[in-house]
């Protein structure tokens, strides 16, 4: 992607709220590949949200600037825990962060205990695939 | 209000996007003093989406400067129209707009012709109120 | 581009001030067409701020949709005129609108008279090998 | 302050991101007290970027809803350390966070170790004064 004009501060980089923005880009699509998208979530009745979310920032970005966007998950057993990483275009990390979302019912807004096992099976099918094709 | 520091751009003064907020906040306090702010639009089953709107930019407004938002609403009948003007410190005129909005059945989705009833009193209302104070 | 869950707003559709980031995005795209981008108005001491703009929206969209967003450049005389259109995934128009720049001068803040001749002829330069192609 | 309509997600609560907006209104007055806002640091030279931060979220708030957010310097040695809170109307903490800034050469662009003397000699005289009147 590219650092939008408006997302830039009067120093023309970044500004520290906007990477935000980014990530989520990258936390939707990685979702969207488990199937666990915002609309799947609500269709079975649970919400995710962001409970705790780190950022490091290594080197700013300016505006205009092409980087690149990654978001892997790490841990799917309790709460979904997302590590991000963004590299300028010489591939250098610049920034670093993590997003932990837990599991609640929509309907009485409590804590849901355990990663509901349809998404569980879901996320451990698609390792098992990817460690088929040896990645 | 004061310029936030992140909504100037690499210019140094506000993003022209950004003055919607600006003015959102003006229209929510407007309102608010109808009695007819958005979770009181959905209790009733209607929502009033903004249909047009048009903002000329006198002058640009940097980041941490003071300026003043205000908002009037100037047509009610078959929709809601509300003229915004933004000062300087020295009370220059540095930005104008206006917002339309329609409304709207939340349950059919189609539009309601002519401005509810309700809102209508309670806004001829509020002049006639207005009016008995010599304002 | 897909509209992103959080530019909607609590009633599941963008709000009307998200959608300047969706046509800076494409105005951005079409000045680099024209080599005029941000960096390249600072490097000849020019600023083009935005003066004039209004948006008319058709019809509300939804997080998550896919929308097609289009920037043309209609006047380049005295200003920079461009008109925007948004269309959803069966190629309605749901939202139009325009952005009207002026140059100003970096150094004394005042008003340029008439495009600069180096912009003019690089814009019609652009059209004429258009039209040679027969576009 | 009031949580603003455009910063709440389709589940009605303000998205994870927009509190980064809260937390800099709250540190740009509270380094205006030390007389050391974003104007001063570039007219000294300075940049202090956020390097790091962290946001735990206890409860998530709606928009509308009246929330309170403070902002407290903790460490200024060799960073700026500001650790917030965000608490509802009834006085819950439903939101904390740090960030933590460092000192860099709008010149160089390299790191400054160390406080500047100028900025240690006015917290601790701040520091010194409050001690005084018993807070």
């Amino acid at each position: 992607m590219v650092v939008p004009f408006q997302d830039a501060d009067p120093t023309g980089v970044a500004w520290h709220g906007n990477y935000f923005r980014y990530y989520d880009a990258a936390r939707t699509a990685l979702l969207a590949k488990l199937n666990f998208g915002y609309r799947r979530m609500a269709s079975v009745g649970q919400l995710w949200p962001i409970v705790d979310t780190r950022v490091r920032y290594r080197r700013s970005i300016v505006y205009g600037e092409s980087v690149t966007v990654a978001a892997q998950l790490v841990e799917w057993d309790f709460r979904l825990l997302i590590y991000y990483e963004i590299r300028d275009g010489a591939g250098r990390l610049v920034n670093e962060a993590y997003t932990s979302q837990a599991p609640v019912s929509a309907k009485s807004e409590s804590l849901i205990v355990g990663t509901p096992k349809s998404l569980r099976d879901r996320i451990e099918g698609l390792i098992a695939d990817a460690s088929k094709r040896g990645e």
